[in-house]
């Protein structure tokens, strides 16, 4: 039996067990299936893809695969930036988003249950009627799942007070690479029975097993909030004002910093004039009971520093922050236009954003950057004419790397949020040892003995 | 070469590499290095006490126990309650408390940098100056050590608000079994590349590596607290108390329930009258800036629920809460009397406190509760008395037995923060599956494949 009918025997077999409505080889569901949001170098397309409706179909399909030693790749919504949903050579797909439903909502446990298609936006506005929010919230949570939010680790703005989804998962249900279905963790607030298999497979890419269900922490959805918005003449002004909120000990929800290149963007898209009233802003917003008095410290450091801000009343703030939620949408990565995410530790943020712009102009390529200040975490986006072809592509990959030396020198890391996926995977030795490297690789061994699972994703 | 030759070589191998002053063989000294805290079974003593002073030191003993097979047991402070620090049969205790300096404080960053012997309460008080602190605050902040915290991913009384010792590591430093030293984790608050290696460490009792320094994640200090005392008829009613607290989203930095028997022992002790008062009693401390905008809050809830308030200045409050941090210090669990750890979904608290009655009744055994309630965290103490001998050790066994049943039947785990150790080990396969124990073993095999590490505790 060559190759191609051992494929085709497997697609069968899969229909057989996931039903024929759950397979799909369409062409065109193939191709849009195939990658996420990351910048694509090798472009695959997998055999099928199979869409999940239940745990069984989960396991039916990793056996079966595991059985024909085709490469599996889980995936969500396919919103990921740094290509851990991209399709490897001869693999099946297996979309999760339709187990889409929240199993339950304990709302006086402040916890819930969902299914790994699940809209991150949908958790919230289910839980919020009870007053509680799904903290972790990525620039997709409208249409990123919380599967994919669990394989990613993945962060947002809110972060910088509530943590990132690591620390509101409490528990998984995983299929692993034979089919095996597991349990990890607790439904309890605290528990430490064990090594901690949630953590290990949290922002694992899909690569240690597939997250069936998560139960996930619920916070407090603030009955208060207050926002402010502050311009700078410049980025350095502006960090000296997180290092003032630092200061007086205010834990914002929110605190974004956007550099002149973001503030135009903001104002070619949205009409608004960010870009004539200074040279950087900041974007701040308290919550909890304490919101109010938060604000009028926060504002009182701001002015100190002589910012402008805001009226008292939020609307602006709020404005602005909608919009930086969706500063960063400039569709698909390519190779003319990449968007960075390394974090540094916090007092670094200026000389690291110095550092950007000599970069930049070095190699001759554009750089902006939106940051995520309160964790350190920069968003650069570097990009070059298209016009410049092949020689402003190999300016733009010199300034990459650059930029991810130098967020390593101010003992920074390659990726704050995003994921190593395959983007990054090149970066990883310089940051890790070859025997942490080695560590993982075994530890995949563990839970994967024949590398089916999202082979070539998040470690080296 | 028989066995003791082969011990009185690796003796000498290590006297030769770490120092004669290092290395001990003092009967007392092996004796008071051979136990933590927690219930002793099979009492062992150790060939030796290596006190390291440097990484090296702690490269060679394992290198040397390595080649010697020989096994190790890392040790702190030795005040885990859970035998995770018990020494076991052909051992060298490797005893971290010389490497005892706060390497680095980056107070802009937030970050402190320690090496594993640095006792919790010394680094609060080496950052208090810079109005940070260290968030974990086990009962034994005041002696026991970061490194000893980071091996069970400790607890405390503030981790209602601000989380367990995982939640503020951020990177470690570990030797693994054949001596190679890496690093894993990071610099900055976020970051996700690779698999989470550091949260697998945390909590890992030892067994996976010896933690040679720790990056941790320092919080605010707040300048401004307010500590409430609620004295309720019984602990229905406090229970319901906590519950409102959650109603009025004020998430309490301590919230702590005490039963009737916890306020007798505090009686007795401090000479208080809390038992004449009332039949439980609920401590709560807010902080932040909306220290007194929350505490208002929570007063108005309480008093709707008929709970006698401490006044409006602290102290009362302030006193009790001091007296609770000490309140379970009756010195090391015996076969006699015993201190449980579990978790519970928090709305479950008030069945599973019933629960734990009947089950004391049922026995013949004493019980008294106290709760890290925010966490639904408990900590039943049983006994019996001593004259009653092997019978009533009988009793006390079939109820702690019968009191994890209960908390896994109503969704709790086995320990909420001491650890597995070799005290709750019989447990674990009560709450994991076989294919989860199965993969532990494996992770194990991954870090220290001849198992000399710490063997025999936290995982099954």
């Amino acid at each position: 039996m060559n190759l191609q009918t051992a494929d085709a025997a497997l697609i069968d077999d899969l229909v057989q067990h996931v039903g024929e409505e759950a397979v799909s080889i369409d062409p065109k569901v193939l191709l849009s299936n195939s990658h996420d949001f990351g910048k694509i170098v090798d472009h695959q397309l997998p055999l099928a893809v199979v869409f999940a409706e239940r745990v069984e179909d989960v396991q039916a399909t990793l056996r079966l695969a595991s059985a024909a030693g085709v490469s599996v790749v889980p995936r969500g919504a396919g919103t990921g930036v740094s290509g851990g949903a991209h399709a490897v050579p001869r693999c099946i797909v297996l979309s999760l988003e339709r187990m889409n439903r929240i199993l339950e909502i304990r709302a006086e446990d402040e916890v819930a249950v969902v299914q790994p298609g699940v809209i991150n936006a949908e958790l919230n506005h289910a839980v919020a009627k009870h007053g509680l929010m799904y903290a972790p919230d990525p620039a997709s949570y409208k249409v990123s799942t919380i599967g994919g939010n669990v394989a990613t680790n993945a962060g947002g703005l809110r972060c910088a007070k509530y943590g990132v989804t690591t620390d509101s998962v409490l528990g998984l249900d995983v299929v692993l690479a034979d089919g095996t279905l597991i349990s990890t963790g607790r439904n309890t607030f605290k528990g430490v029975a064990g090594y901690d298999l949630t953590s290990l497979l949290v922002g694992s890419e899909g690569t240690l097993g597939v997250v069936v269900s998560a139960t996930v922490r619920l916070r407090y959805l603030s009955a208060k909030t207050c926002s402010i918005a502050a311009v700078f003449t410049d980025v350095v002004q502006a960090a000296a004002g997180v290092m003032a909120i630092a200061g007086v000990r205010v834990q914002p929800a929110i605190l974004e910093l956007l550099d002149i290149g973001t503030m135009r963007v903001l104002d070619a898209t949205y009409g608004s004039d960010l870009s004539a009233r200074g040279g950087a802003l900041l974007l701040v917003r308290t919550d909890g009971h304490g919101a109010e008095i938060e604000a009028g410290i926060v504002r009182s450091a701001l002015e100190n520093l002589g910012a402008q801000l805001s009226g008292a009343e939020d609307e602006e703030a709020v404005r602005l922050i909608e919009m930086r939620r969706a500063s960063r949408g400039d569709g698909q990565d390519d190779k003319y236009r990449v968007g960075e995410d390394i974090a540094v530790p916090r007092s670094a943020m200026v000389e690291y954003m110095g550092t950007l712009d000599m970069i930049a102009a070095r190699n001759h390529v554009m750089v902006r950057i939106v940051a995520h200040a309160g964790d350190g975490n920069l968003h650069p986006t570097f990009w070059v004419d298209p016009d410049d072809g092949s020689e402003g592509v190999a300016r733009l990959d010199a300034a990459l790397d650059e930029s991810i030396r130098a967020a390593l020198d101010v003992g920074g890391t390659i990726t704050g949020e995003h994921g190593v996926g395959t983007v990054k995977r090149e970066w990883l030795a310089w940051e890790q040892s070859a025997e942490v490297l080695e560590l993982q690789r075994k530890i995949k061994a563990v839970f994967d003995p024949e590398g089916i699972l999202n082979p070539g994703k998040a470690i080296l």
